[in-house]
């Protein structure tokens, strides 16, 4: 009716880029790559990048983030009436507190980007992912078409996204930057109107999702996406093939970007660059990722966690162990307070991973999976393998009774040799350990527990070994 | 590109209503009274009640009313740097406060608009109008078109635009409903992006202010429509004339609504129902408004003012009666504090103004211009007439020095009777006054001021008189 | 036990003063005028200036400023389960916020002590009274005795005492200064434990109450002190005699100070410079002060506060004319906004006072009684004299039916001349009035209303009169 | 003056025990055991528990915790000028903030006494001391004697140390409950006027100090009572001889309270129940206390701590074996959050300490000095001793080399039997350990250190040994 087609296009793309988009869409017409179905884009290879990675975080940050409380699904809770929300809101505001009124105090008064970036150096992640829009629909960068729902226009008044890319760009280039973003929002009421409509109108992907998606992408640059649906609604609903073919054929990180598979119901674990389907110890036929939070309850920071809620180190290692050995990377997230501190206990493990990873890294970035994924019968080993040296490594989590340790699932050869990871001298780099060959299987003998660097788990690095037959 | 035409339609007039509308396009196209355009729209006479109606009010409310400070054009001023606002800034709220971040301190906690109406109705007004969205853009109703810059999602929690409504037409349905709202908003940054585009493209327009325009009038079915414009864009820009034989064929208030002159550049004193347009003591040719407000310096709430900045009654009554005798309608504006409340010196001042219309609301209401509009010889006497009787009314703001009036643009008749309004005795409702023909023009004897009801200003009836011939 | 001697009266006095304070009690001893007994108190005879001023103001300002509802006593009704503040609170706070917590919410931001004095000026007011504490117990000056409940601590973080002394001392000296003092505090856990101990000890008076006074006296040289008390403790538990013997004889405002009558209980209407007994119309053998309020229903700002809740110009000025020609004075209560405002309304009633000052105060400011109080035939009519001249003031509260005023109390003679104030041409500055001697009593004419200059009510000035017989 | 001998008792000590306060000093004087003066009170032995206890947490808790920025001293620092707290302000608040305004920020709305005594049991620490006022003055208790300055009347609305004291006596019986009370207050008016009059006066003391220390004590019972001191005013002016000696005379926990030696100017390592000066390393004559903060830059919660300020768990062992043994106690400083909570990574410290302990803790409770408090030659050794029993203890900080420790210090016999805390198998609880006597000192084999139950740190068992002879 009022909206020409140029309009809806200039609504989309911004208009500085508007006469290019034309040529843009002439050009991909003749010689493009991508088609907007998935048929097409499923044909996008990988990025190595992304394989090799292995390790990246989530950052769980928001409004959420103010109240901090319970779970960064805070104010769903709360509106669907869990008791617990309820609760505390009546106990600690006025009745007719709501919870846009907490973006006024968010302040990141505290955030220091340069800071994060060590941690997350420190931490040996090769990713990391802000939540750019989590479902409650505030921006955490100065969105023009989510006006004053943004960290610029209320709260913090600065623009979190850009300050955060900037950043990891400057200061650690070597991890990649990507943004969490959210397909639904739980309570956007024009996307309940197309909800009401049953999606036969999508006024609000049109002027909301898709020109912030287009947006983020040209301004920060990011080279994973990770999206999120509610699976109510397909793709189609989305445009989300559109906007990846764009992403894959036309956008600044074309040749790099990586894709989840939230993109409408029916693409969860079909269509993405990766899945986020995963069966615990079982090789999957297509790259995942698998999510932990350090906080075992919540994804966004709560003030009322305590130190049995994170996930201990042990538990950490064996995660990324176990997600590994199967071909899959792993997201650690962590929730950032209000005020733009990682909470020293995340710190902490994630210290405590790169200090690990330090040792023994050699065993998972670029790693590939090996026959087996974890041993057949000692519990607590999980396998992978160097992409092109003949190495494969033997993560063990528990330290074995007597320092001897049985893998059931190798069988070693004359040309067999073991190092352990960490384990070495001022003479000797590579201290070779004695092992004895078993019916089926081999026998390890470890070091003194003493002289090994590694804690909490250990990497055996082992050449000229095969799987064992299994009997 | 991806909004389809139904998609934009359902945008701008929300699903419910979508196949109605395909039916009313059609029957529009056939028997439709008013084109968008202004030749045709400029053809829809003036509805009655409006005319009649003669005096209302406009309320500023809105998150200006928070700070409450210098000016309702608060956000642009301190943007604009201008010093004062500037300085109240920085002396009162951290460095990083944004002007958004006001909305969580807007409760309207005392707002009862019961209480309201009874003001109103003492007042004498005819019509009120408040804003329902002003230039900072924040919606005084649950907008689904600004979601979390409204009334409704942050501060009040409450629908003050439907509240309003709903206790107008329930407690004073002789008083209309109106909506003040400004077509431009000076910080969105979607009409930015639209300057930046030269108008070439609307999107400001087609996502946000039709959607609002065509919702807040079948929400709320307001008999006025203030708009506003800033002069830059022109009407097309704004789809003004669309909206308008929207407005004035389909819409529920389609035979009762008027409104004023602000639809884009151009249309200012040309184009509405009424003008805003007006030289001061003459009879314009079209219908027009005035606007005065009792704080001289500010539309919206100023906690620092002092008694001298609001109008007298005085001062007042002159307004009215100088706009009336012209034709004109006197729009008196008021601005209600965050709390809600109506403060004391303008319930007060409208008091006044109620009261005085009590006792002289004959000359006032549904009164026309007279051939005279102010005396040729006195000062301070305004003239109106009777649509149908043989009365002419002289509203006299000064008494007159030694109780003895001279009108020099009245030229009496042996017919003349004259009387004044509330001046009466419990015997004799009315007391006919002695008066003398002059060469030109009359002198009217006023008897003891302590006798008459009325205060501030005085109304005289004349039957039997002429205009006197101008020498 | 610990406390010496020396301790306590440095406590009292503070120390620089300590030396001084034996010099000074040694020449009491010997020299002085007032012993600490109402004997030799109640001799001290009243400083002119008080009888004389006759018209004073009250402001209520504090922290009850703050939530401006219900009433100056909100603490006291919340506490005490008065359901509508119970339910104000509820609606509005959190469940734990106290009372307390309010005081870092008073801003005190538009506090111009300068504007306020142009206000007190045009009032007419000869003296001002500020709340230096109220039974909340807050400090609006910078009490060492009330650390971190005062207005320099928390909240203002300025000394609102001294500004407001400082200004008017500069800019209206012509007007006293003076401070309210509640003895009592609500809710002081030291007066509780007096209480209990069925005020065996005086701890709260030693350690609060009396340095407070000591001090705030030297400190700010107030001319008037309006206690409080709750009539539960005698005068002996607050060392009153004592303190006010100090004020008498020591004070640097020991000529000029005036008390009021609240000092314990048995003290109301028995002892002090003045008392604020009185009963209606009649001539009490003391002098006394009647105090009212702008708004009828609190001394405090209240935001819910309609129109109809204000004293009217009239209901003033009959309260005046009543209670001066009964020899009182009277003392007017405005209530501050928490910001720091006189509420335009209140600025506007004292300047319609003052004007009415302006025309008639010399029927008023150093008149005493006449033989009459009011008028015994005609309602209305209040009677006051000058002190030396032969002048008797008539305040006529009604324009009188037919411009004729009869009074029944007045004889007239052949002397006997009659002006109206404000009743005077350019030529003539005095227009004697025509009068008629009735048998018993006096008619006399008033001019046409309108040649008046007073409003709302009008003062005859008689001389040559004397009071008619009563038959 | 006005103060009767009589009231300032009541005032120190609150009426109910006034009658009881003459009859106590009667038999005192008769009787007692202590008097007031530091010979006296020197005499009293040093309870068991507390020489016994070795291990306490000391918790600071006050207004600091809501900025929770920079120190403990927040208030001092930015009003002493210290250009990062003045910043900090600058940045993050309204110009005329103080810092009194903090408190009504202050909540502890997840403040769980319970759940803290889960934390403390888990520490392995025998007494637990919260600060009831910090040198910033504000009571986290409801003090009659600080109204409106305490944790009841602004802020939180609850008895913080009433609420954990009740929780440790409770849930806890076996921790002692302590209190840290600052005799000084940076900015208190009274304390101020005392120090200009050169200690001559003692108002604050008298008024404020003691009257708060008996009622404190009263109330809550606490066994330590940790004071405060500035060391500008001598004990005498504090009057803490005479406070001393009604503690350990007559008050509720004479035979069990312990204090520490910071009573006035003079009294610092000199007179209390311990002292708190050391000298690292060394055994000094008096039982004294060491204090470690987890944060070793602020004993108060600072939000923007990074995980390296965190004292690792290695340096807490450190300094726990080190201290006690010269014989000294622990204490270690957690800082919580204005909310009420043990920040996780505290939580965390505190548990490993706790689980070191557990393995351990039988070379550190109740232990006394050896003859050597370190070794002579290897580093980072050192000597506990059972009080009863033959056992000789070696806490060794770093696993030795090779698995061999030589031990400098230690001379074999033949009766000299060595364990390992920690290192046991299912079958045998204590397994001895194989050394080889040098010609001075021992050499002890270490078992496999993946056997060993003990992390961070071991504790050797040694019987039958004595101290080397030194060369």
């Amino acid at each position: 009716m009022v909206l020409s087609k140029a309009n809806i296009l200039a609504l989309v793309l911004g208009y500085p880029l508007f006469t290019v988009f034309w040529t843009v869409v002439f050009w991909t017409r003749i010689a493009g790559r991508y088609q907007p179905t998935w048929e097409s884009l499923d044909t996008r290879p990988l990025p190595d990048w992304y394989d090799n990675a292995k390790v990246g975080l989530l950052i769980h940050w928001g409004l959420f983030s103010v109240p901090s409380f319970g779970s960064e699904r805070f104010w769903q809770e709360w509106k669907g009436g869990n008791h617990k929300f309820v609760h505390f809101m009546m106990k600690n505001y006025p009745p007719n507190f709501t919870y846009q009124d907490f973006a006024s105090q968010f302040k990141a008064e505290f955030f220091d980007p340069k800071e994060w970036t060590e941690v997350f150096e420190a931490s040996g992640a090769r990713y990391i992912i802000l939540t750019s829009k989590h479902q409650e629909g505030y921006g955490m960068w100065p969105s023009p078409y989510s006006w004053n729902w943004n960290c610029k226009d209320v709260g913090p008044n600065k623009d979190l996204v850009g300050e955060l890319a900037s950043a990891v760009k400057s200061y650690t280039p070597q991890i990649r930057f990507g943004v969490y973003y959210s397909l639904p929002e739980w309570f956007n009421p024009l996307y309940e109107l197309d909800r009401k409509n049953h999606s036969k109108s999508n006024t609000y992907v049109s002027t909301k999702v898709l020109p912030e998606l287009y947006s983020i992408v040209r301004r920060y640059q990011p080279e994973i996406i990770v999206s999120e649906d509610d699976e109510r609604e397909p793709d189609s609903y989305w445009n989300s093939t559109l906007f990846l073919s764009w992403l894959f054929n036309e956008s600044p990180v074309r040749r790099t970007v990586v894709v989840n598979d939230r993109w409408g119901s029916g693409t969860f674990c079909r269509h993405g660059s990766y899945f986020t389907c995963y069966s615990a110890g079982t090789l999957p036929p297509h790259k995942f990722e698998r999510r932990i939070s350090l906080d075992r309850h919540s994804l966004g920071y709560r003030r009322e966690a305590r130190l049995g809620d994170y996930l201990s180190i042990y538990e950490l290692i064996a995660s990324i162990a176990e997600t590994v050995s199967c071909g899959g990377n792993i997201l650690i997230n962590i929730g950032p307070s209000p005020d733009g501190r990682i909470p020293p206990i995340m710190e902490e493990r994630l210290r405590q991973v790169g200090a690990w990873l330090d040792v023994n890294g050699e065993a998972i970035y670029a790693s590939i999976p090996w026959t087996h994924q974890n041993d057949t019968i000692t519990r607590g080993i999980w396998y992978t393998k160097d992409k092109d040296l003949d190495r494969t490594y033997a993560i063990v989590l528990n330290w074995p009774e007597d320092c001897l340790l049985f893998l059931g699932a190798v069988e070693p050869s004359k040309e067999t040799k073991i190092f352990l990871l960490g384990y070495e001298t001022p003479d000797a780099k590579f201290i070779r350990l004695k092992f004895e060959a078993r019916l089926t299987g081999i026998t390890i003998a470890f070091p003194d527990m003493s002289e090994v660097r590694s804690k909490w788990a250990w990497v055996l690095v082992m050449s000229g070994i095969g799987p064992a037959l299994l009997l």
